[in-house]
């Protein structure tokens, strides 16, 4: 499955919800993320990204579609570099 | 056309490309909208996005889907209030 993850996070906690995302997703934007990714893994980085966040506070929203293929992309703008995937 | 539209902008920026986005599509998050578009409104909204944005600087990335059908969505965490849209 392809996923699309954007987070809303207060700002001490952004760090750790950067890091582990990043174990699963390409980061393609400041707090949003892309890839494909199995039910098993979706499932197991729902659960680690609920215990760093405060669910009163924070905000996690997913689009999920069965194929990549179903949609299209189109940056404008500053293409985030290799530079700051890195970072 | 069904989009989801995220962008990363400078702090002095976001105000007016929040106003601008919220005159097309829904805001569902910190600077992630979306909703049904025609290909027209959404030409019309990327000219004005460009007039407001800095390319170097800035990034603004789109999703498009023929239909929303293809897209499930999932929110962990706080929803936006509808307090949260009036502001």
């Amino acid at each position: 499955m392809y996923i699309i993850l954007v987070y809303d996070m207060k700002q001490q906690r952004v760090g750790k919800m950067l890091k582990l995302c990043r174990r699963y997703l390409h980061w393609i934007q400041n707090s949003v993320f892309e890839g494909e990714i199995s039910e098993v893994k979706l499932a197991e980085l729902l659960a680690k990204a609920r215990t760093i966040m405060e669910e009163e506070e924070d905000s996690l929203i997913l689009f999920k579609s069965r194929t990549q293929q179903w949609l299209e992309k189109q940056v404008v703008g500053r293409e985030r570099s290799a530079l700051d995937t890195i970072l």
